[in-house]
């Protein structure tokens, strides 16, 4: 089985634009920004939107199962309040939980949090609570700059952050750490601000000890990673000059990386310095890059490719593409058995 | 010959360090700020700060020239206003300056600008000028985050840098795009910033078309690119996606790299994606990483074992160790003849 454990729901049908755009509209009346409104999309508008894109995308690749949460670049952290960001987490949500519940074999459910720039994560334990409770939902997308390129609240290791950890742990999900759109003209979306947060809050991590204090606590640093496989010998150095301890015995036993690196020498350095047991497959389909490489005629994002052309034994194979995603993701067994 | 394009003066005398903090606290007295003050460093302390530091390890490890400027760090554009950033420049690119000239065989200046959050770029042509004219300076740092990690002025493409580029093609000198110290918490500054710094720099000259307006501007992006090479499927299929030029064409005219790397995978990779045309060598050395690598028993920044360990044609070797750095710091051979 492969399961591709980072999925957006990039191709909803437009209604949900339109649900968003209105939204935002309503801000400028206070009255109307404090309704919920209303979203009407047929389960015939979604399976068409899954079939003709994602399913299709997967069968062609012959991926299996897919870790589906909402477009990240649509959460939009920055933009309104609390209640906007609720409204519109509550809506992604339920329309992935249809996708889940009308394609049960092919799609497990992550959530998009209602983060707000300034307003305590543990603002979103109440809808983390209902996705995985009531949901079945087996992880969130946390992101670690709701204020959309401007890095405004603290770093993931401050205390900030730990009730929500709390709670993480308790349900035992984990987390990718994952930002949002970029609203800051320096930072392009996916090619800046995406690698960019990647990179940061690995380095958080270096500084800090926060998984002294959150002994199980999982988290996922998607795009490979960002900058760090690459600059390992730089964190390590770092890391060192911290008097912390190795980065495997300081970080890997809770921080994963995907395999959103979208050329064959990226997908080898990371598979080089990075030990297997940490690497989850993932594509990030459809997504960040959408065109076919001209220099190997298929999809840039198509990076079961590039895990199949490493020379990895049978046992490894198995833990990239499933093993390791149902040990960081306890709670996917729950909706799709293991194969073996 | 081998030749440094990246090294900082991070060892310079106390003393430097001492007229920095009073320029900080004379901030908070109007008058007092709007004064130079005195610095007062023998050619000495310099040749000892020198002797036993950077040109120590240079000997050790067997490079010939650095082409040196004021730690970055330190350089704190955020700190003040415009005339405290002149002040502060002006002392750091003397000290370079007399570095360079009792040590004229083995150090070449690069300066550092007095860049200022909100202050147009074209404010920093008189120091430019004066260290390239006066002083015989081949390059400048210049910093695409004067805000130190809240990256509020305009991107590197935005027609607000134009006036400074202009003057950068008139002398014929390039530019590195390096970052200062974060001042914001959710940034490591050697381990986050830096890298970040790079890798958003790379994306912003992607989606616009600078070099069409500088045909001859030369940018050095450091630290091996940041993520870029790691992630170069992503950047050439976003390029693609933005019907851009492929990189090669749109970029790799006037973008450089160096091999600010530490471990041998990374500049394996960087190698293998990037033409050697563009890959400069360098060390950042004295400077992010201080330690030994336990996995090698090397400094983790010795970077001229790990392009030692490449097998690069004598031709190729030579580019990068050499060539690269003359074509690229054209006003290089004024400086340092040629050793062929």
């Amino acid at each position: 089985m492969i399961i591709d454990i980072h999925g957006h729901y990039t191709t909803a049908p437009k209604e949900l634009e339109a649900y968003r755009q209105k939204q935002i509209a309503d801000l400028k009346e206070p009255s109307h920004a404090r309704s919920k409104g209303t979203l009407s999309i047929s389960d015939d508008q979604i399976r068409e939107s899954i079939e003709k894109a994602q399913l299709k995308l997967q069968r062609e690749r012959g991926t299996d199962v897919t870790i589906f949460s909402p477009r990240a670049a649509g959460m939009g952290h920055h933009i309104g309040d609390a209640t906007t960001s609720l409204h519109w987490s509550q809506e992604c949500n339920d329309l992935i939980h249809r996708v889940c519940t009308l394609f049960p074999k092919s799609f497990v459910g992550v959530c998009q949090l209602p983060q707000t720039p300034g307003v305590p994560p543990a603002n979103c334990i109440p809808e983390l609570e209902r996705c995985v409770k009531e949901y079945g939902f087996i992880g969130c997308n946390l992101n670690p700059d709701p204020s959309g390129g401007y890095w405004k609240d603290p770093p993931l290791t401050d205390k900030w952050w730990y009730p929500f950890y709390e709670k993480l742990v308790e349900l035992d999900v984990p987390a990718m750490v994952h930002v949002s759109m970029s609203c800051n003209p320096n930072f392009h979306t996916t090619g800046g601000h995406y690698i960019n947060g990647d990179t940061t809050a690995f380095m958080q991590l270096i500084t800090a000890d926060l998984f002294k204090d959150f002994p199980s606590l999982k988290l996922i640093i998607p795009h490979g990673g960002g900058a760090v496989p690459y600059h390992w010998g730089r964190y390590r150095g770092i890391a060192q000059d911290l008097k912390k301890p190795l980065l495997k015995d300081h970080l890997l036993n809770n921080v994963f990386f995907d395999t959103c690196v979208y050329h064959q020498p990226g997908i080898d350095l990371l598979f080089k310095v990075i030990p297997v047991d940490n690497i989850l497959f993932a594509s990030e389909m459809v997504g960040a890059v959408r065109g076919i490489d001209p220099e190997t005629g298929s999809y840039y994002d198509d990076t079961k490719r590039y895990v199949e052309a490493l020379k990895l034994s049978p046992e490894d194979r198995n833990k990239v593409f499933e093993g390791n995603a149902r040990r960081v993701y306890s709670r996917l067994k729950n909706k799709i058995p293991a194969s073996r």
